[in-house]
């Protein structure tokens, strides 16, 4: 029997998806992994009111989710002082990317991003046709500037920017994200993800203003809350944004216990505190392990470090050689930003092991 | 501040929503329901075997869950006897049906479903700018014929059908569901959906098929598995079709905990076996409730049953006097489908409460 005839996007999109799971690489190794520093996963675990809740909650899992996660969106409305009509909550930030890039870019659209940036938001520009216009980073910084220069370019009416920036970590302070946000066009939509915000320090984070339907602010409970399996995340944005989501996402795509996980956390910011602390304190190890082999950081203000090896063929090299002693690390994919390894902060036991494969390794490649 | 700029088909788009659901009934009029029978949720609750699972993957949450959903998909295949290659699982059917239009229809495309169906099909089509050509049911049942007339017609290359039906409950056997497969034209996939497949006769579930490639069949785990709130659904096709799903689905949008509930609940078949066995004697009962007050009820192949109260307008009064005594039931939305009002199958004490109210609303409707 013949092929099945696909949509003309369908048709030409290729077959790569955008992150190989450690799971994979467990199975052909045929190995479990020693040490998952790839994924930006937490490993300070989660609040002990969300274990609680989540638990409870699966006694209640018959029941289909409030599609609306009306509590949660109350709660989410009240942390940042905005009604809950502003509130979108979706299964994470990956689902949301892909909503957002479906309400605005028709087929052809350019869409602005920066090169080697978060893979799942190009997953859904090219998903849906958009043409990808990608600016090199800066000094391994969002390039503002030359962001704002491909939006006039290009007439492009979406622009990406995560603060602090994945893969790289590192950020721009509330004046540059400021001066960047009054430049865009009226009819640019900017999709300022924030999934690491709660790692960063006070003056890379400005104020919410849903006044300006232009800004799309994106938050997870994936990193600080301990919730990557939970799959859940929110658009803070002006109420007409969240209505047009309405009108196409995935109504019952939340699943129950997550919400009930993700309010609980919400509660417990005593346990997000410690968190953070848990993690500078992390980053500070890697710096030291870093230094101890002749290496630099690039200072993060996420859950990870980006350890500079000094170019893109060692650091693929040091890569593999850390995975076949099971340590599981990512790498950015685009130079000279790949001549780093970035590895997720560990418990210390974790950092432990870490440093000692990773000096064995920095050795011998 | 102007209006944002949508893509013409999300301009084209009305602001309704598939379903109001029970929770913001609850918050309308400001009590709790007291017997949810509009959404078709197990009552019976899950496997305890499943629930351990569940409880048990709350602690690693922090993980974010295999794309592949390796596990489960290796144990569907194993149940339906086809490769994992064949198994596509998702966030429910809602996102599988929203993913499948988006593979096959353009905007403008004609799609063919049956009039008074599933109203999210419906939502998917309308939300990618497809042409919903809608086919009326034949004596409560969807009409093969008149479907597959209505794909020649238009030259439409995807049909929905349900089977079991949901709102009606009606089935089709597996000469009649063989001989509309055998006539559909080479390039025309059908969307096979069978949520409710595990409360039907065994002769209204035909055999897999995977060399098919123009047969999609979609299954869940939120009506016999008890899991509505925790988000899981599959497919069952041909693996070029699952490989070109991998081009566009959100890779990590399955929950943790569900998948984890979801192998499990697949392991106790004993369970879904007692669940499927109250639901039988559910359904005869409220062909006694209804016989009592003088009705008739459709005959059903799911959780849920068709009472026919006569016309859609005493229906729609019958039903909003159960509301405003908090029993949530729905109704069919089409004439003359709308005669009746459907209740989602109870524990014995609910079905003793709706009995008691439904002899009352009846009697003074």
């Amino acid at each position: 029997m013949e092929s099945l005839r696909y949509t003309s996007i369908v048709e030409g999109l290729p077959a790569t998806i955008p992150f190989v799971a450690p799971e994979r690489l467990e199975r052909r190794s045929g190995r479990p992994l020693l040490v998952r520093m790839g994924a930006n996963e937490s490993v300070f675990g989660i609040s002990p009111v969300a274990r609680a809740a989540m638990r409870e909650a699966v006694d209640s899992i018959s029941l289909y989710n409030d599609p609306e996660s009306h509590e949660l969106a109350v709660a989410l409305a009240e942390k940042h002082s905005v009604s809950p009509r502003e509130i979108g909550i979706s299964a994470g930030i990956d689902d949301l990317l892909g909503l957002v890039v479906r309400l605005f870019v028709e087929p052809g659209d350019p869409v602005v991003t920066s090169l080697g940036s978060y893979p799942t938001f190009n997953y859904h520009v090219n998903g849906y046709g958009g043409r990808l216009e990608q600016v090199p980073y800066n000094e391994d910084r969002a390039d503002l500037d030359g962001l704002l220069a491909r939006v006039m370019e290009t007439g492009s009416r979406l622009v990406y920017l995560a603060n602090p920036d994945n893969p790289m970590g590192t950020w721009h302070d509330e004046a540059a994200l400021r001066a960047f946000i009054v430049d865009l066009p009226g009819d640019c939509v900017l999709i300022h993800d924030e999934a690491y915000i709660d790692f960063a320090p006070p003056e890379a984070v400005i104020e919410m203003d849903t006044t300006d339907r232009r800004v799309l602010r994106m938050r997870t409970f994936s990193k600080a809350h301990g919730m990557a399996g939970a799959r859940v995340g929110y658009v803070v944005a002006h109420a007409e944004l969240i209505g047009s989501l309405d009108k196409i996402r995935n109504h019952f795509g939340v699943n129950r216990v997550a919400q009930a996980g993700a309010l609980a956390s919400l509660g417990d910011e005593s346990f997000i505190r410690q968190v953070v602390e848990q993690v500078a304190a992390g980053r500070r190890d890697y710096e030291v392990i870093a230094a101890e082999t002749g290496l630099m950081t690039v200072p993060s203000a996420t859950n990870f470090v980006c350890i500079d090896v000094g170019d893109g063929e060692r650091a693929r090299r040091v890569q593999q050689a850390l995975l076949d002693r099971d340590i599981f690390v990512r790498m950015p994919a685009i130079a000279p930003q790949d001549r780093c390894i970035r590895a997720t902060v560990g418990t210390p036991e974790q950092r432990t092991i870490f440093a000692r494969v990773f000096r064995d390794v920095v050795a011998a490649t």
